[in-house]
């Protein structure tokens, strides 16, 4: 654990300057806008230990991993968002000296990232060239306008003499990726030119042995300034402006730089990239750096007002809450449904930048409390759209129907390791379950009657091919897969599984019941099949133990040497870093709920002695080492009345990159595990429910809060819901009046 | 399958010229010395599709495997033999016409491996250089002198005029491995020169990043011809000589090459090896090419004294077993215990070139039978020389005691799929059990009692640490392995791996009773490990049906959908090459013995309805997909009296790589099933046991045979056993009197 930054509701600032905390920093004053997005690297270069990353919305390559013993029905290469040509780029040198805070200490350092208008700022003085000059920069990546970064920077004269002041605003392709099987370069340079008004430089993925596509991406820059323009140039891998002039004690310039990015996700020839560069600059350009800065913080504010929680009583639950959904925000508000939110979205390289299942289980469910219907349609649109791949990933397995991948840019499985490729095919019930979610929430039948409809068949056909029927047993049986608990790989009769197959199937069939002829006859579900489901739905196997009275998580767990975490010497935890894999896989520690996983998505189906049950069994070999686990255990706890426990379980996912918890947020941000504290307050503390068509509400207050408050879209209307020692107020912002529950009490909203 | 070799008893020769089967021939007509061998490749070049491959025992390079998601205890590379420099090449020219089968199509060709006496011939003639021109080349890797290839051409001018013939013979370091994950070559240079009459080049492999050794080799070849030496010369990855001359009609023109290959596995510095390189080549220099391989040749006559197998009535058969008998020669016969048995030996680079518990479960009981017992006893020796490394390994995964890799050249793991790596760890028990058989069959107790006690102590070690007890079963566990039934990995309590746990226990005990104080000293085990020990053996848990009265291969395997393979259409065989890995995994099918192989191993443990009930019920899963798998299921079948089954069997590995059985010779041999051949007709057929101190045979003769007739090395004798329809005879060849058993009569030989 390190705090690197100050607590202050809505803002993540710190005036203390350590390179230690580079990569830390960088990380957590991530900008971006669901388009792109960087990591808050310096513009003007940093020859120290830091990690440069500009990163592009579903703009990848497949990076090489065909190594050892490859066997059908491996995926041939694992996807990677890669680093984009960097256009933040502004050398600046004071007196011929290039400013580097790697060399130059920097005095009355200040670091803000505003999460209340989505802007950066940084702030310091350095003695440079002979003299002491202070700058601001600021950054914003537009959350109104997909393609455009606005930065300004304020340089001000702090000595007593002149100063001779250059600037070089510059678009560098001189790119490498940290992570990757390359040691080359991605990024050929097709064209670039440079003059006073602008650069412009267009780049492609280089080809790859993959059938993959190959990205263009232009990018154009203008830069206003009261210094002088003075040059332009290209190199082989940059295009670049020059700007100087003499600043004299005391006065302040400034400069403006914007760019826009297009790419041929959007456009498809090199010329319709351009002539979209030209248009989008041109417009721009007859705008002021407020007038471009303003509609972004207006979209800020109007997300706020969906979405924001308040916390009284703890200022670093209330800094954490805000942080974490606006990360999110900025990986994804819904805009592009062929876009979706990487598990660290613009922040860093890991995980690739791709598309995993924490989509569906964790960031549908709040998306669907905090924002528009259309942001978790959109996410099931993205699903839609890449059934055929799903296609070809259950071809790949000799199996039909659709096997959604666990890692993918394009709908093709692009992880690289068999356990969890075809083994983690929870994965699949888990985007049937968002289907079923969406459509709860919403109200809104729409999708799941047509393309709903066609991804539940598609996911109910793999199903029902994937089961095989143990004659032995009587009982239909998944056998070879793995669970969210990654610490148990390749079992037999996982219970969440097994679980999410017997429900997928059963609910795949009434909505069958319910689609107009239409598309029953596109989906052509034969009643033999519909038999078939229907005989998989009754007579599936769930593992059940009963000395203990509890759900085994699958097959052989029971067997194991079933001592608890609390007997393990604290330093070996976490065992992920202090275990070999060998230990790890036969011991019966938990990565992440697997049972409790199945508790949560099925909260009702279970009475309270089941959850207690399985909950109490399971905590204690729950280590917890994924950032997805700890939340979903809080909303258990709170539901079987453990409310302390549900408490201290939240605070391990409430401030999770804020205090580096897992001590790699230098890597970059946990996008989707940051959902988990919204789920705790809201799911947890305050008992949120929707059952049949009504919310439900059921909350307690944590005994450190003085209060809390946060706001529900259902169903067309904002609810504010208030909790605090004298009770819970809930009141309709906007929408139609509706009841609701309230702790088993019928409440009337108008 | 497909057989491109004539068949004849001492033969492997074919007139049949077709460019297609040119990587098939090459594996077939592979030459090697346990010290370094080649592939069948032309030595004048040849542009048409074929793979080049010269390799040194024992000289490897770490291949990077390290992508995606590593995880402690995994394996940092994948040890590989690499192809090293070409000292072969002879390039020859003819009225400047470069000699090239892929452009010049021969006409009387003959292509003759002789394995009576280890000599390569190949003949033909071609239109070139506007004459016809006859070649035979000839070449031997020596048997006798660890360093030394010879090669010769004949040319002879078939043609009405003069011909001008160029010959360059050739050092080439300008080489690429086919299976690699570097882009670049291995081998830098260090050193080259030439002159009139040698040659000379030291290149070194090229360093790593994983801190295992670099290797250097010198090499130096010197050439003696009719032909006039024309000049020398060395470029940036070569070194030469040049030799011309005038050939008139009818003119045969001979040149005889001698390479002497010297490594830094026997010489530590690069002034050493080039002085052992010019006291070899001095040393050979003085010797006619007759004299250097008349040696050879008598080597080998040795080698069939001892080893060849006569079988009439089936010449296919005949060649079979002794090409399995030749190549595996080649590939080890006991000279250096720092070398060993890779899967394809010299003849390829799959398998890397390193050592697998083939070795111990295969090639051991064969050298056993058929050679001194110091072949089989360096094999031990390799173990126990590479202890550390299995140390290593075992600390990798956090445990105690020795874990042998599964793959490795230095003891080191270097195989990269956890499944296998640490968790195929009935490896350990193989070794274990190589020992007693050594011990068994030589009478010899030094090892056992010595080295030996120290390898069983240190596996036992291990096992005692990586059993679990069960609390639920009252027993003792393997979880998270994987059998040598590989179609099925991750399991609980494989009953093979799970039996060799128990029994090499049990068998350390009893070593450890033995040993003498010395040894008890150094080993140390206390009353408390050898009580925990004893525990074990006392309570592991074997799996058992009581429904089907057999041993389950593993925990989940009876709740698989147990369909039979004759239920598999036949176009889906093999399925390593129809199926995903998924499906595979979750089948009910054998890739190679589990069970099985454990019934071999304890052969005389279980009752005949035992064997034959297990027999009965995994036969009909067990598709076969390893070489290794057929011939044990063959000596199984002999056993229980399924003589025709025991035939049936044999005769999928008997010719497995001379009739290209599973369609992919063209990569290489496979060496270790070579053995199965041999263990089949003796073990199987003739029904060889060692019980007690005494030997036992209970012949009988295939149905297609006239006669078989093997030696078989015995405690100091060799004896000469005949099967034929009047019955079984046994004569004592060599050593002092001794009784055996006959089909249960007592037999004295004298």
């Amino acid at each position: 654990m390190k705090r690197t930054f100050d607590i202050a509701p809505w803002h993540v600032a710190t005036k203390e300057w350590d390179p230690q905390d580079k990569r830390l920093q960088e990380s957590m004053t991530s900008l971006a806008n669901e388009n792109l997005g960087m990591r808050g690297f310096f513009e003007e270069g940093y020859t120290g230990d830091h990690m440069q990353g500009v990163y592009l919305g579903g703009v990848w390559f497949p990076d090489k991993t065909r190594v050892g013993w490859w066997k059908n029905g491996y995926p041939k290469y694992f996807g990677k968002m890669i680093n984009a040509v960097n256009f933040m780029k502004l050398i600046i040198k004071v007196n011929d000296e290039q400013l580097d805070l790697a060399k130059q200490a920097p005095k009355n350092f200040k670091l803000d990232l505003d999460m209340k208008r989505g802007v950066l700022t940084r702030e310091f003085t350095v003695a440079i060239g002979g003299t002491d000059m202070s700058f601001q920069f600021e950054r914003f990546v537009s959350a109104v306008q997909k393609e455009l970064v606005g930065q300004r920077v304020q340089i001000k004269n702090q000595g007593q003499n002149d100063a001779k002041v250059e600037v070089t605003s510059m678009i560098d392709a001189d790119v490498y990726n940290e992570d990757a099987n390359y040691d080359e370069q991605f990024w050929n340079v097709l064209s670039k030119h440079a003059n006073g008004e602008y650069a412009e430089l267009t780049s492609e993925t280089k080809p790859n042995d993959f059938g993959t596509p190959q990205f263009t991406v232009g990018m154009q820059t203008t830069t206003k300034t009261d210094l002088d323009h003075v040059g332009d140039g290209t190199d082989a891998k940059d295009a670049y402006n020059n700007f100087a002039g003499t600043v004299v004690a005391g006065q302040t310039v400034t400069l403006e730089k914007r760019t826009v990015v297009v790419t041929s996700r959007d456009f498809d020839s090199q010329a319709a990239i351009e002539k979209r560069l030209n248009d989008l600059t041109d417009q721009f350009d007859a705008q002021s750096f407020a007038e471009l800065l303003d509609p972004h913080v207006q979209e800020w504010a109007d997300r706020w007002t969906k979405s924001d929680v308040e916390i009284n009583g703890d200022e670093g639950a209330q800094q954490g809450i805000r942080f974490n959904l606006f990360q999110l925000f900025s990986t994804y508000y819904g805009n592009d449904y062929r876009l979706n939110i990487s598990p660290k979205g613009f922040t860093g390289e890991k995980y690739g930048g791709a598309t995993y299942w924490d989509t569906e289980a964790y960031c549908i469910p709040v998306y669907l409390g905090v924002a528009n219907p259309e942001v978790a349609r959109n996410l099931l649109m993205y699903r839609y759209k890449q059934l055929d791949g799903a296609f070809v990933n259950a071809q790949e397995q000799g199996l039909k129907g659709a096997l959604f991948p666990m890692v993918t840019f394009n709908g093709i499985e692009c992880h690289n390791e068999w356990e969890i490729t075809f083994e983690e095919i929870h994965r699949n019930g888990d985007i049937a379950f968002a289907i079923y979610l969406y459509t709860k929430y919403t109200g809104d039948k729409s999708y799941v009657l047509n393309e709903g409809a066609e991804v539940l068949t598609e996911i109910s056909r793999f199903w029902a091919d994937r089961v095989h029927y143990s004659q032995r047993q009587n009982k239909y049986m998944l056998h070879c897969v793995t669970g969210p608990d990654e610490y148990d790989n390749n079992v037999n009769n996982d219970w969440y599984t097994n679980l999410l197959c017997q429900w997928t199937l059963k609910y795949t069939l009434e909505v069958l019941a319910e689609v107009d002829d239409q598309v029953a006859k596109k989906l052509d579900v034969t009643e033999d099949e519909k038999r078939h489901w229907k005989g998989i739905v009754d007579n599936m196997y769930l593992p059940y133990d009963k000395q203990k009275d509890i759900f085994p998580e699958n097959d052989g767990f029971l067997d194991k040497d079933l001592k608890p975490v609390s007997e393990i010497p604290s330093d070996q935890l976490p065992l992920n870093q202090n275990w070999s894999w060998d230990k790890i896989l036969r011991s019966p520690y938990v990565k992440q709920g697997d049972v409790i996983q199945g508790l949560w998505d099925f909260i009702d189906d279970f009475t309270k002695d089941e959850k207690k049950r399985n909950f109490d069994f399971y905590e204690q070999f729950t280590v917890h080492e994924s950032s997805l686990s700890a939340s979903v255990y809080s909303i258990i706890a709170a539901d079987i009345g453990y409310e302390d426990k549900a408490v201290e379980l939240y605070e391990r996912s409430a401030r999770l990159d804020l205090d580096n918890y897992n001590n790699d947020t230098s890597d970059g941000l946990h996008i989707t595990s940051m959902t988990g504290s919204w789920l705790d307050i809201v799911q947890g503390f305050a008992g949120m429910r929707v059952r049949g068509d009504q919310l439900h509400f059921a909350p307690f207050l944590p005994k450190k809060w003085d209060s809390y408050q946060f706001r529900q879209t259902f169903r067309g209307r904002i609810l504010k819901i208030r909790v605090d020692p004298d009770g819970t107020k809930i009141e309709l912002v906007s929408g139609d009046p509706i009841t609701i529950d309230l702790a088993g009490k019928q409440l009337e909203l108008k």
